[in-house]
């Protein structure tokens, strides 16, 4: 158990490495006192929204964590609590971090160009990166390690198993909540700054005048870093602890071997975070370097040493090389998913082309070309998923389909970074308008933020299939579990009609769960824009520069509507698999868990192709074809754009945590079906 | 076996009451010159489109044939042959007498108003609706009564069986190429019509200066009366045939119980029949007496006097009522799943009124809000089929669900008429129209049309239910299948990666073939659109009145592009299934059915749900609300309404078709995956 506290103490060294980083982007100047004067109304909001919703989210975790202490047990309680608090955490750290970073990322490209303002950008998204990664290893190896104790028997790592799913129903949580509010947040913001500021007022994006600018740029903050972070935090741990679960079920009738194969996920973890840190370090501002570049090399670097590590420690601690093999064959579906997505989304490939053409002839034939795309898009990334699913069985079984997706994340720390920084370079850019900075500032961060735009296409791609690989090795680990408990086999049959009763209910959570977050970004939306509406009516001054807006009322009506419509999804994926598994069964719970992976995979890759595909189309059309900006065709891809952004930032991306919510919920909650 | 032969007599029975219907019809008289000129074109162009398409496919079916012959056995190649030829002659027959009857109710609404035409509509749609019941259950009946021969053992009738899926395949196949092609050349000409005609020209709808306006009449018969004809007789064969083998699967033990099991689901059929003829007598032109009754009574008839023979039946010959409540079962789902339906689509509900009410901010809320109503109406749909699963199954294990089925298609004769009466008398709308008739002939018949409406609701949700009942006792006999040619149990685990990686495959498929089915109706509508706008730019005279447009070019179009683009998504629906049986195996192939059956459900409800709710935002718009024809809402339901199209009449309708397409295949051609 020794190398649990490698584990950990390379999770340390992330946490280090993310507060160097810190404190080096505190060290960097923020500018003029009107810079930091908006970049404080940003940073202000942002936290005052992470900190209601952490409120709110304590009173349901202090629920559940009775409900567990009572009707499971006090260490898998425990366990929850220090997962959903390590999430929480990893998002606040983050969060503070990234809404400093944006101004000096600003600043820096006003005094030092691309380079400098590259630096500093990337620098905040790798605290966040470091943050998740180094939390999330650490809580995980810590908590096995004391669950365990001195005594690693069989049964005793078994026990610790299946109470640390309890840390990883604490990160799901956390995780659900926190892309669904901030999905709401961020898409009811920006839809209210620009259907009222630049569609009715017509004042430019990001103009101070604009109530709802605040709002929009908190947004990004609150969607794309906090919610992102959250996100990856929970696939990380949730692929950890399947491996854990099936790596001594694989491997139970020999302790020691058991042993081995617990700690590899735990190691491998830790060689992908050291990995990530030499990638970052090949991110640097350096004159005269292409920054596309820098990121790509980053990447690279740090998963060309993530494999070859897990070669040297697929042998050495396994003996074999089968481990590896389906390591690298989780590797290669995430690159395929993400050169797929790349292909149905890019502005470089025909089906956007497509999209553009037909927004000709109005915005109908644009939504239906677009959604056609979004549905044909799952086609090859499922046949990809597919074949892994059946090649990494063949080499290492259900063990090898965890390992898998935990080799698909090993480099999260380094993916995260790249995602963060994104939003960090838009709110970047976003400042620089709202402080009248040179054109250029603004030039440098639309580049920055075009640049991270592909890398993170990838991590895209890794995030869909590590979802997919985790979910189906959590599915692997609640039949375990059943198994364990019960003594005796559960027989998941198809030709069981309660099975087959799960299976549609489980496949039909997907569809009301779009639905009920895509009416909640309708509904957060309509009131952010008669706020702004009232906002340029009854306080005079607006449009002329003299007065300025109420920009917290704006923060306020998102925060609110985005606390108040993550409620009922969230509640449907923790409920759903508990009542399904009391009432009818662990056979029909399990029918529903492989409905919702089903259909959750495929609405989660349709919804956000579809969304990302309308976006490049409207951009394809601006950058001058089919008579670029404000042509017919133009409209009409703006409809699609609208469209597809609920689709793309809110409900896409939350049924990737939906389908994995649902699944650790029916492990942790397994007593309670027997 | 006699009852065999009582069962074939019903059948007969249907064709002769269908003829005598026709022939009453044939008597009616057809009007002017001019109206038989019109009516003419239109009959002329679907018999065209019928004649061509039927071409196209008997290369497929021959084709099919010799594979069948050769790699399964001749006798399924006969039924396969016997099924796709009854299926085209219902088709034909009833296509026939509809582009009769369409003139014929244009004329008798003019000279004996309402209920005269009401009375020449419906029999139109009767025709339909008895050539396929009377086919259908004919052809099963006498195939399966050759193939036992005199020898009724359990060996025999499973031979058997097994051979009829044959005609089930024949069915399916004539079903897929006919909805997909039928749907999308319905909508090409539709929005060809519209488009050009009624935006660009700005002439009214159904006018004859419109070159598209034949087209789009014979695309209400090529979609709604034949394809629909198609659908529907394939499901009703489908769900006899799936009981026939669960009869003898359940029953085998004792050879005589599993006769009666056998026979049961064709004399339910056969009462079906017998009560569907009964109903039909109560819709008459009565003077003063309200048509929306007449029908409703009809319905109720037919439906009230099949439960009870159903009980009688059910005892007398099974010797218990479990079979009836598993049939009752079957139809409350049916009822449950039409007024769910009606809720979200109708005028008079609050989904709708939402869509319509967000239709104010434009194009891009009406879109959100509309997928998300179809996205939210799968939940209570799929509750109640998955509840009607296990009760039916608590009643008679899998027979009942089968049986279920098989209730609910048994009044399938009503149904099916009230379905193609609609379009009847939609097509003597446009004819009053072209044929400039007084005013009242329209109102008459659009009156007529919005009558049939709600009726119909009823019919699609009997669609969806028993689509899903169907296909889930079809993949039951795959199973059956399977374990009586092996001799050894065939076991679908969900923890078996063959499995999983099935049914994601199988998920995919819908979504794909939704995207290929929208995507053609895009291309098949810019091809009319092209044509449209050529005639009116280079033949003179068009406009005024004096040239008369080619309307024939326009069907064509629509036809060949209708042809052209049915293939692939046949083809995917026919070679997917044999290909994961042959290469990954029956497992597999079980998963991928399961994973087909479950989005395909969903999809297809959220489609048809979607759709109708828009074209219904549209009409509630009309209506006068939310300022009403004209205003900026009505132009963005507009918008609305033309996404649903081909949701709701291609890509919805044609979803139900390959589920259990896809299911048949599979089970025809279980011995090459042994």
């Amino acid at each position: 158990m020794n190398n649990m506290i490698v584990a950990a103490l390379v999770g340390i060294v992330a946490l280090g490495f993310a507060v160097s980083k810190a404190l080096m982007i505190q060290k960097v100047d923020a500018g003029t006192p009107r810079m930091a004067e908006i970049a404080g109304y940003i940073h202000d909001g942002a936290m005052a929204f992470l900190i209601r919703e952490y409120k709110t989210l304590a009173m349901f975790v202090g629920v559940l964590f009775v409900v567990l202490s009572l009707l499971i047990n006090l260490p898998t309680a425990i366990a929850f609590l220090v997962g959903a608090i390590l999430s929480a955490a990893a998002g606040f750290f983050g969060m503070q971090v990234a809404t400093k970073a944006n101004v000096r990322t600003a600043h820096a490209a006003q005094v030092g160009g691309m380079n400098k303002a590259l630096s500093v950008a990337f620098s905040g998204g790798a605290v966040m990166g470091m943050s998740v990664v180094g939390l999330g290893l650490l809580g995980v190896s810590m908590i096995f390690y004391i669950y365990v104790g001195d005594n690693a028997t069989v049964e005793t790592m078994t026990t610790a198993a299946s109470q640390i799913a309890g840390f990883g129903l604490g990160a799901s949580s956390i995780a659900l909540f926190g892309r669904v509010g901030g999905g709401i947040f961020t898409k009811a913001a920006d839809v209210g700054a620009d259907l009222v500021g630049k569609i009715e007022a017509g004042i430019p994006e990001d103009d101070p005048r604009n109530p709802a600018v605040i709002a929009d740029n908190v947004g990004d903050n609150v969607g794309d870093v906090a919610g992102m972070g959250a996100d990856l935090f929970e696939s990380y741990v949730g692929s950890i602890i399947a491996a854990i679960t099936l790596g001594i079920v694989t491997y139970g009738a020999d302790v020691q071997m058991a042993e081995k194969a617990v700690v590899f996920p735990l190691l491998l973890a830790a060689a992908g975070i050291l990995s990530a840190i030499i990638g970052t370090l090949f991110v640097r501002g350096d004159e005269g370097k292409d920054p596309q570049r820098s990121l790509d090399t980053g990447t690279a670097v740090s998963a060309v040493l993530v494999v070859i590590a897990s070669y040297f420690l697929s042998n050495s601690l396994l003996g074999s090389s089968a481990p590896f093999f389906a390591i690298v064959t989780g590797l290669i579906v995430g690159l395929l998913i993400a050169k797929i997505t790349e292909y149905y989304t890019s502005t470089a490939y025909s089906p956007v082309h497509g999209i553009a053409r037909e927004s000709q002839t109005g915005a109908s034939t644009t939504i239906i070309s677009g959604l056609a795309v979004g549905m044909a898009s799952t086609a090859l990334p499922i046949i990809v998923l597919a074949a892994g699913i059946l090649i990494a069985f063949h080499f290492q079984g259900l063990y090898g389909i965890a390992l898998a997706a935990v080799g698909m994340l090993s480099t999260a720390g380094m993916t995260i970074a790249v995602d963060a920084y994104g939003p960090i370079a838009d709110n970047a850019g976003g400042i620089a308008e709202m402080c009248e900075m040179p054109k250029e500032v603004r030039k440098i961060t639309d580049q920055l933020d075009a640049v991270g735009n592909t890398t993170a296409a990838i991590g895209k791609g890794f995030a869909i299939g590590s979802a997919a690989l985790t979910a189906l090795a959590l599915f692997s680990s609640y039949i375990a579990a059943v198994e364990l408990q019960t003594g005796k086999p559960l027989i998941i049959l198809l030709t069981n009609p309660d099975v087959i009763a799960g299976l549609l209910i489980g496949g039909m959570l997907p569809f009301l769960f779009s639905a009920i977050t895509m009416q909640a970004v309708g509904k957060a939306a309509n009131s952010m824009i008669e706020e702004v509406r009232r906002q340029f009516r009854d306080i005079p001054g607006i449009m002329e520069g003299t007065t300025v807006p109420e920009y917290n009322r704006c923060v306020d009506i998102s925060t609110a509507a985005a606390l108040r419509e993550m409620i009922l999804p969230g509640l449907i994926a923790v409920i759903a698999p508990i009542v399904m598994g009391v009432f009818v069964g662990p056979e029909a719970l399990g029918g529903m868990l492989a409905g919702a992976l089903v259909c959750g995979v495929l609405m989660a890759i349709f919804m956000a192709n579809a969304g990302g595909a309308w976006d490049n189309a409207k951009k394809y059309i601006e950058e001058g074809n089919y008579e670029g900006k404000g042509s017919d065709a133009h409209k009409a891809a703006v409809i699609g754009d609208t469209v597809g952004d609920p689709f793309k930032d809110t409900s896409g991306p939350s049924i990737n945590i939906l389908i994995k919510l649902m699944t650790i919920v029916a492990l942790v909650f397994v007593p309670l079906f027997l």
